[in-house]
């Protein structure tokens, strides 16, 4: 899985039945900063702007009960609490310092 | 999945049975900048040139009714209505501001 | 799908059973400019040298009757006739020209 | 599969059920040095910190027992004893010489 | 798939039961240089080191009978014995002439 952070919403009107609710993801790098590259996915855990998530891509998108046969290639699989690296902690939800 | 603008079509006939309809995607930053890369996409949403889609790559291009057994690995999965950013909207479809 | 060139042939002898006829496959990028990225993949559609094709990546390449147990992960699926980019066409199989 | 190795953890609360236990690892190029590329996978062979483990992505990292339907698209899946390059050792897990 | 040169082993204890065997892979771009990429992949048919062999990556590393339920993301698929580029030969495995 990727780390990114949500950075907005996407709206979609003539789509693909039950392809709904697409956030906009910019992905992190590993010490914490924004990279140029995103994606748009699909989001059960109803994550919010600014919240850190983490992303599967592929069949993975796929694999939540009721996914199975939608057309999405990303999905947001987790909000992030924390991320330890090695012993300093790298970002944490509540006090969101980087 | 990624954020594309139709940019043409392409034509094949010595084809696979049944891969038809395929339009040429340039692949659009999370800024709103074209990027060179590509990529040729099936479409059953109908885009037209200069709309602005969403395009799942991979298995997820095949979870649409009558194509799993396609050989494809893209698909425009939805043609996007407006790309929020915080709180700036990025894109419209409607004005076509960028 | 990608967009590219049919540029040689690679032929192999102790290969898994099954596995034959392998095109390299030069890609082109969107503007008609060969990439330096490759790939070797199978080919049911019989592309000649200097053709430009489609090809799929991933489980798109095992979509074929007969190839389900393949161990390949590209495949040419069509051959080019025309690729129209807004308005102007930017190659055409019968003149080869870009 | 790449080599990377562990350099974290990943704690997230409001996710989807089932997945837990992420590592954060950096990946190792071909002569055993840190890129910046990073993936954070699921781990089953309890890798610690700063070992060198595989990782596989994609399908592949659901092919355990018990996490065909996780949302998964990475897996530590062995814990990288020797690397030998040629003749040279690259990397032995005892004496974590590089 | 792509072309690598086997360049060294890896060797690991603590692995997923079944996965074994598996060969250090350094890619070789399309004009016969070797590239900093690489890939560590299994290997059913034994290419030796300095081989030049074709690499499938994704689910076609567990299209092989008995590896369906491999946690593998790559596999050596076939040794190489020449590959042409429109005329001359780019690489024949007898003389080992680039």
């Amino acid at each position: 899985m990727q780390i990114a952070k949500v950075c907005g919403t996407v709206v979609s009107t003539q789509k693909e039945p039950s392809l709904r609710g697409t956030k906009l993801l910019q992905f992190i790098d590993s010490e914490g900063q924004p990279l140029s590259k995103y994606e748009v996915a699909a989001d059960n855990v109803r994550a919010g702007i600014e919240e850190w998530v983490l992303v599967s891509r592929g069949g993975a998108a796929r694999e939540i009960q009721g996914s199975e046969q939608l057309p999405i290639d990303a999905r947001v699989v987790a909000i992030i609490d924390t991320i330890t690296v090695e012993n300093p902690m790298l970002y944490g939800k509540k006090d969101q310092y980087r």
